[in-house]
């Protein structure tokens, strides 16, 4: 879904991680991961920067978590220090204290004050946390430091994911052109032995607190909210974005043109990072859009969406490129969206495979294009105009490889 | 999970299916499965019996289905007529024919009134039924009706299922032994393209038509119900039961003894139908009864054990006998059960694999026990009385196997 706006603002945007005036980022290897390779990343602003912060809304939450959230209401941080290998979730006060331990470290030897670092965690959960690994590695850490790091940062926060997601881009916004920079990872949407969805967002922007808590809850919920690799939801999910104003110009408040740029560029970025982690999905063959419209509300609309996306049919007959609009009709028919197979049309790939109620014989053709490994899929419920686009990916025998094996 | 009366008023279970006073079956092929197998089945009553049925509750219903829900409300009829290889739904008009027909032409052979059949359909979705076959299959259906027929009826109405459904029991209820004998089908919850879960009951019983429905909803509320193979509900799921007095004795009404013995025999029969659907669940290698309790609700403890047996990486998890506890309390958190891991415990098999929000370090006990085919994996939230059991199946590559192959 491209962004709705008509005017596209945004000058360029590149996977490779561009630089962001004030920046510095690091990744190291501190042996938190078994595998020896980088598992402590490290963002800071030289400047100080305000932040806004997205977190999970599961009940079950890593104690960096808790941290996070109460230090992101001040709207101001220098950085964010990360691991990887394991999420120091569901670790008890043991937990709680390597978080603490972890930020005083971390604080201490950039000689910031307390409370002007966040701290996550990502992996293995409800293993102890050995704090001291970080605690040694932290000089190491603040040394590697460069303006350059973002690519080290990127591979350090890395988990079960095959590839590393970072993207930039570029807004002219009055007589300035402010950069957003990203890193990412997650493979799954939960997969609490090696978990979690991470997302940090670097822009040099001079923008308010409250534009960016906006664009940051904009910019989620049309993205990071809007994929589902196993409809499973992590206790670490995180999205933080800092802007240092480094970039100068107005301060940019919500509501104004300057806003709209500055979102828009946001928007697209999350929404490419967001795909990047849809494609490097657990055992994914397939990367799948899905839209579901004609629904009568929007909220039914979601609804159907999710409950598509999620169904383990579904995600088979995706798996076995077989366009089965009988699993799609029967679970929209067993859950609320108020769905009339009579008036429904399901389209795959462009070819409409049963259309009011009844099979259009185009088995075939829709075969064979789904044997892409991008898809389309479209409900058109022609009961309103309730409309919900997410991403997903299919349930191949990777996937149960994956997550089947014994954690060892 | 046991009746729970404390007295146990059962005669006799048996997986034979045995002969009930008044009621004659059969099943024949007439070809609309194209591996030449029996595809068509008939239970008849040669007396007048009582009857209840519980359907499924997918908006999107086959329309045998719309026909049954009004037909069962006389709580009169004859006997079922049941196709398998084609389920007769999302066909139109056509369809609505087709079964039409199919009732008139069993009707006259039988020398019915209008009215006193049901119809059910089972099997692929979407794709035009040849009436035709059937119409002209029905004189051999009806020629081989006989008081030993209900294993050809039970293997006639078998799709995806691996092996043949049928139980039979027998209580005393006054100076008279009455029988119950039940065959069933079903090996995913929903399989659209191969579909559904049957289940047919005769009785012999004297009993009323309130008190059949009555039991029967109890039945299918505490077996049929709590089972779960792909967190999917089919456009055809039907339980019926027939009752036509031969055995004698008292009418039996509800909230009487007579009532409870019928009843306990019921639920117990139908528990062990539910168990072998589950056991034949499509790839299933493992037999999971899961139950959540110290719930704040029932609803909150039915939900949340719904979410585990449908959350398809606690079902991998499974499959890999791996005591994920990390997946079974995120699954929780993110849910509306208002669960607190502080104070939960989760049990595999015996094994104490998390304590108020910790790991207990017994994580290899359970991987021992996860490795038989039947699990009993129990979550204790306690936080009040709601308690839920159902029963599933693992995911395993069997499961993709089946669901991904196209349908040709």
């Amino acid at each position: 879904m491209k962004p709705k706006t008509s005017v596209n603002h945004i000058k360029s945007i590149t996977k490779r991680p561009l630089k962001v005036k004030g920046f510095r980022a690091a990744g190291v290897s501190v042996g938190i991961k078994t595998t020896r390779t980088k598992d402590l990343a490290l963002i800071v602003s030289d400047l100080p920067a305000r932040v806004a912060g997205v977190f999970t809304t599961n009940r079950v939450k890593a104690s960096s978590i808790d941290v996070d959230i109460v230090r992101t209401k001040t709207g101001r941080s220098k950085g964010v220090i990360i691991n990887s290998g394991n999420a120091n979730a569901c670790t008890g006060k043991a937990g709680i204290r390597a978080t603490d331990k972890t930020l005083k470290a971390i604080e201490r030897e950039l000689g910031l004050k307390s409370g002007e670092m966040l701290v996550s965690s990502t992996g293995v959960i409800g293993v102890p946390l050995d704090v001291l690994k970080i605690e040694r590695g932290i000089p190491k850490l603040v040394k590697a430091l460069s303006a350059e790091g973002f690519t080290s940062a990127a591979e350090a926060i890395m988990t079960t994911d095959a590839s590393m997601k970072t993207i930039s881009g570029k807004v002219q916004i009055g007589d300035e052109v402010i950069t957003i920079t990203a890193i990412a990872k997650g493979a799954g949407m939960i997969r609490p032995d090696m978990a979690t969805m991470l997302a940090y967002f670097m822009t040099d922007a001079n923008i308010s607190a409250a534009a960016l808590r906006k664009a940051l809850k904009e910019a989620v919920g049309g993205s990071f909210n809007r994929i589902t690799v196993d409809g499973g939801m992590s206790t670490n999910d995180t999205a933080l974005i800092f802007a240092n104003g480094a970039a100068g110009g107005e301060l940019i408040k919500p509501a104004s043109l300057a806003y709209k740029k500055f979102s828009q560029l946001l928007n697209e970025l999350s929404l490419r990072l967001a795909h990047m982690i849809v494609r490097d999905g657990e055992g994914a063959t397939k990367f799948v859009e899905l839209t579901v419209k004609g629904a009568a509300s929007a909220t039914k609309a979601e609804r159907a969406a999710r409950a598509l996306a999620e169904s383990i049919l579904v995600k088979t007959a995706l798996f076995g490129g077989d366009p089965n609009w009988g699993r799609i009709i029967a679970e929209l028919g067993s859950i609320d969206v108020s769905v009339n197979p009579e008036k429904t049309d399901i389209v795959i790939g462009g070819v409409k495979v049963f259309a009011r109620g009844v099979d259009t014989g185009k088995e075939l053709a829709a075969a064979r294009v789904m044997k892409k490994r991008d898809v389309e899929l479209m409900v058109d419920m022609k009961s309103g105009k309730g409309t919900y686009t997410l991403w997903t990916t299919d349930l191949s025998y990777g996937y149960v490889k994956l997550n089947s094996q014994y954690r060892t």
